[in-house]
């Protein structure tokens, strides 16, 4: 017999009734029916219940043990009767009979339980995640991403690609977020960078003729930390040779659609082949954001052009000034108290913005100032051409564009989830697509670009020489899943002439351009080919396939929000050996803040 | 028709014949037949060859382009005529004639060939990796990389195991090679560290009842480099729970053999389920080292006995004074010439030993000082004994017994390649089992633990309570392919109690293992399984499958001997911005000494 198991603890059944077996695992719970003790003993794929009586040498030991305990039991595999069979567990229908036990490791008292579900401090969780990893959805979240990065994996393969590795200890990047430092101790005064995406990589692999690559990419960024974001995270990095925007969509979205469909439980997904393709400019207008939640099917309307001139003198004032004025319908909102309606105002305002006019309508009769000052001809006109019926209410969000859209976006959400519109049950994609290759900058009052230097302009060259600057569209993109942005992504510009002429758009020389990058140059100097990519955050997509709201769910051994491995307590202290070995002097900072404070301040 | 191509480079044969294609690529070769260009066009996939003549717009453009510029080329695919088809080539059924071109990237003077596979100096070659990486040898060696790995994934997750990320900002460990640091922003002064192993975290997903674990680890050490070692560096890493070692042989043997199987290339493999296992004092006895490569036949024999007595007297008196006698048998040497035996010895001294001596035997014939003056008959007992006939040599490590042993199973090495007498063509497995868990420090004149502290040692408390600590065995064990190590194993100490005595017996009282190892001592206490695991290196691994002498070879991208990654320019100077955030500042080192002596100083 083996040293410790026959059987797992989900494997025993009816067919095993009469057989001898022997079971390890955690004692889950004990239940003490007066000279009969039941112990539900728990491995990691499954429950068994285990018996012991007073003619059981098992009895007082397992009496004594705390739950937790590791032991091996050697029992006899028993029926259970009809009305004490569990249907909810695999192993519901016998019970083992211990005759033997052996304990592997007798637990102290226990800092948090592990049965049932009760909510405990994070920090407890942190600190004991060894235990916290053992309670039931935690284990399941962890199990649940080890299964979709190998969907992930398999399905991209299955497209075509190849797994690399590319290097952690890497040289930092001028641009991007804040790198993590590696001191080197072979070259005093000098630094390695962690990655904060193999970016540079997957472009040298294209250009070393690889054609299609990816790789579940640990990236790091030393930024401040937030529910969906943690100092390392995993992308699903990938990279094409030869392929236009379209074959990037068409390669990832079986992959997303996949896996997804694969891991729902049962949510409808968008299915591949068919994820919307918003241009940049549509979504800022329809949805007031890049980032739609398409569940919400609250669309955000243009109504600039009805205050041009009227009786409501601040929406005349405000378009006279070059502003905008945007609507969010609020349908079938006839029964909502004038509250409902002040209370999307007030909390516009606790979200910063100057307010959120509305019109209110019951049988077709407005309410409201805006409807009053406006005048209800032109008011049902408006509605008219919006299509709203007599019992739709209307948001407004009116001033500068920018400001403007994101209002009118944040209330079409808070609207959504209030009136309870939010489609449930469903994965919804978009690609967000045409975002302007260059911006113009307010402060600085001169051109820059809007987003990623470095991807290819649409029109190449002939655009770059030709037409308006803030007219100029990228081949850039990003993938949204209800409301989050997966990853951003684009075609890159694989053309040092062109790289150089974009860079002279935004102000920056020849010079500046091949000091700054110049690895990526001078490899572009030397074959090419055209190239683009994606890189879909992982943790976030296992945290929605896991319905949790903080990425650290489905993470094995996450930080806190403070930096901190409360486990295995780093950051530390280094030895000052290692610091001299590395040449390196740690300075007190000059205000003994405390590191919460630091942490907190920045958030973003 | 696609932007880029309607078919790879690899794909067109005679069935294509008649068709219009479009196939983009990188300008391989070019062969001029006046009036009439023959181009190799090159994709990841294979090389077309492209047809130009003075009737196709494409030869003037295509005569201007340097070799690895990447061009489209649209054309008809024609039949070669029979003595043109090139059998050798997939494509070598056709060639296509190109109507049309479009130069994607046109590549300027190169500082490497592509084509061809010229020895290059490896700076160059790193340098410009992305030209390095698209010959074919490196191109074949990292797509081999990836096979390898995805079929060792495979091959895990077929066994049982789940892969899972375990951090790589972590906490310093207190023992092992030397840590890489990472400055903490949020926490200045403090540092994190990368993993050396995911040893802690392995162990914790045991602890947390995970039952199964793997990953294809990064792991990161800050050690002086050679040929197979490198800064960075993969690891299978696999840990499991409820186990014997026995169990975790049969669960390694059939991912290893299968693995080797798949990509040895017709090398046969040691097959799974036959594994020998090789306990450590019979290595060191028959081999003369605990990584013995078992290709060699050649078996060291201990005959100190037959020189308790001898007219030669150096070995009596080595004998005499507690050392040994071991012999590397020198088979079928009688045609060989005095020259080799005495270069055998010159090469024993070159290697920093006293010497090696030797007996030559010519048609039953002894020769040599060490025959003479022990006594033909004596010797002739002596070959009796360990079966040797009349016309085979041998080789004399007489010393203490571990000098005795590294020199013989030096010479074993040796004596096996000279002779031409390793087995071609094969990958041959061992195991090497129980280590002394504890050894005998000269220096310190202590018992200390001899590998790794944190092993069970065979017969848990009751060995630690009862035996001589110098004949206590562990549960550890390390896999070994053709002569090298590719990972070091154990069933792990997870008893606290076991642990304490373990430490107790080195020297080491529970206050300081509480101290250096509170992280793990504590969770063990709070329920832990019996679990063991090991750790195979991938790197090596593919390096012995590509047939390469250096992990260079199958690392996409290197960094130098000088832990330098010259494509990247890393390491280099931080900003003194950085510095400032980090609270850190660089000293200089005392003298200027160039990182290259610092790094070839204490190669081990």
């Amino acid at each position: 017999m083996h040293a410790y198991r026959t059987h797992t603890c989900a494997q025993l059944s009816a067919q095993n009734v009469g057989e001898t077996v022997r079971l390890s695992g955690w004692i889950h719970r004990k239940r003490d029916h007066g000279g009969v003790l039941f112990v539900d003993l728990r491995d990691h794929y499954g429950i068994t219940q285990i018996v012991a009586d007073e003619d059981s040498p098992a009895l007082p030991v397992l009496e004594k043990l705390r739950n937790e305990s590791v032991v091996t039991i050697d029992g006899d595999v028993k029926a259970r009767t009809a009305e004490t069979v569990n249907k909810d567990l695999p192993t519901g229908e016998i019970e083992v009979f211990a005759r033997e036990i052996t304990v592997q490791s007798a637990a102290e008292e226990l800092p948090m339980p592990v049965a049932g579900e009760q909510e405990y401090p994070e920090e407890i969780r942190l600190k004991y995640r060894f235990l916290d990893l053992r309670r039931e959805t935690m284990h399941r979240n962890i199990m649940l991403r080890s299964k979709v990065i190998t969907s992930l994996r398999q399905r991209m393969i299955d497209q075509g690609f190849t797994e690399f590795q590319t290097p952690i200890l890497t040289a930092s990047s001028p641009e991007g977020a804040r790198d993590f430092l590696v001191p080197s101790r072979m070259h005093p005064g000098n630094f390695y960078a962690l990655p904060q995406a193999p970016q540079m990589f997957k472009q040298m692999l294209m250009v070393s003729g690889f054609d299609r690559y990816f790789q579940i990419a640990p990236c790091f960024r030393d930024e401040d930390l937030r529910a969906d974001r943690s100092l390392e995270f995993y992308q699903l990095d990938f990279e094409m040779s030869f392929v236009t925007q379209e074959d990037v969509f068409q390669a990832l979205e079986p992959v997303l659609a996949g896996t997804f469909e694969e891991f729902s439980g049962g949510y409808s997904v968008t299915p591949s082949g068919s994820f919307p393709r918003i241009p940049y400019a549509e979504a800022m207008m329809k949805y007031g954001t890049d980032k739609p939640d398409l569940r919400n099917p609250l669309i955000i309307s243009d109504v600039t052009s009805h205050f041009e001139k009227s009786g409501f003198g601040l929406f005349e004032k405000i378009v006279g000034g070059g502003g905008v004025v945007r609507v969010v319908p609020a349908p079938k909102t006839n029964e909502k108290s004038r509250k409902f309606f002040d209370d999307m105002n007030n909390w516009a305002r606790s979200e910063g913005f100057a307010g959120l006019g509305y019109v209110t309508r019951k049988g077709g009769e407005f309410g409201g100032p805006i409807a009053k000052n406006h005048g209800p001809e032109r008011m049902e006109e408006l509605y008219n051409e919006l299509g709203l019926g007599p019992d739709d209410g209307l948001f407004f969000a009116a001033g500068k564009e920018k400001d403007a859209a994101k209002l009118a976006g944040a209330a079409r959400t808070q609207v959504g989830e209030q009136l309870g519109l939010i489609e449930e049950n469903c994965f919804k994609f978009c690609w967000i697509v045409d975002f302007p290759m260059y911006e113009w900058d307010e402060d600085l009052k001169k051109v820059d670009f809007s987003h990623n230097p470095f991807s290819m302009p649409q029109g190449e060259m002939d655009a770059l020489e030709n037409m308006d600057p803030l007219e100029i569209k990228a081949w850039q993109y990003d993938i949204v899943c209800n409301g989050y942005e997966l990853s951003s992504g684009a075609i890159r510009n694989h053309r040092p002439d062109i790289m150089y002429k974009a860079f002279e758009i935004a102000g920056y020389d020849k010079a500046t351009v091949d000091r700054e990058f110049s690895g990526m140059i001078e490899a572009f100097k030397l074959g090419a080919p055209p190239h683009g990519g994606s890189a879909p955050g992982i943790d976030r997509i296992v945290m929605l396939l896991a319905g949790e709201e903080a990425i650290r769910e489905v993470i094995a051994f996450p930080m806190n929000q403070k930096g901190e491995d409360l486990m295995m307590s780093a950051p530390s202290k280094a030895e000052p050996s290692q610091l001299r070995e590395l040449f390196l002097r740690t300075i007190e900072p000059p205000q003994k803040q405390a590191p919460k404070d630091q942490a907190g301040e920045s958030e973003s």
